[in-house]
């Protein structure tokens, strides 16, 4: 059985992995949390950002995460990016990390 | 087993992921809803449109989503994009978010 799947407590989340982009994307760490909070504080450490603003989206789209509720949706290992003021997420190919022949 | 993936009660349908854009893809945004009407109200909310019509079509093809029955049938993280009056979807491409050589 996929115990991972069947998290009975939706009151305590379990601290679960997820990796952390910088916007230009050239360094990405990995980090466990249990929460947005957790995350949001564990950034600022891991990545240095001092107090200075910044907010989460999701490294492959864009998409701003704001609520606890949806952070909670999110798959283990989910990449987000961190953006500080004037940066703007930037499609990944863009930067040269998928490529076409 | 699968406790997420087996809600059993249709009457009362799980709050889900979903992704709310504006119209020219500026700002992207996580959002849980359980219901058309929910995430309606959560959108304008989130995107602060006050009371200002609006409605939701599809990001991929500006397929309008009005029916509850309809919505309930779109998948998880389906993104949305919220189009205003005089606001028209336009493809992706245009806007520079997907490159083909």
């Amino acid at each position: 059985t996929q115990q991972l799947l069947s998290e009975p407590s939706p009151a305590a989340p379990r601290t679960r992995p997820y990796r952390v982009s910088t916007a230009d994307r050239s360094v990405r760490k990995g980090i466990m949390a249990h929460s947005l909070e957790d995350l949001l504080h564990k950034v600022r450490d891991t990545l240095t950002l001092a107090d200075k603003p910044f907010s989460l989206v999701l490294e492959e789209d864009g998409t701003t995460v704001e609520t606890e509720e949806y952070f909670q949706a999110l798959a283990d290992n989910t990449v987000f990016m961190v953006l500080q003021k004037g940066q703007k997420w930037q499609p990944p190919s863009e930067q040269g990390t998928r490529y076409q022949l």
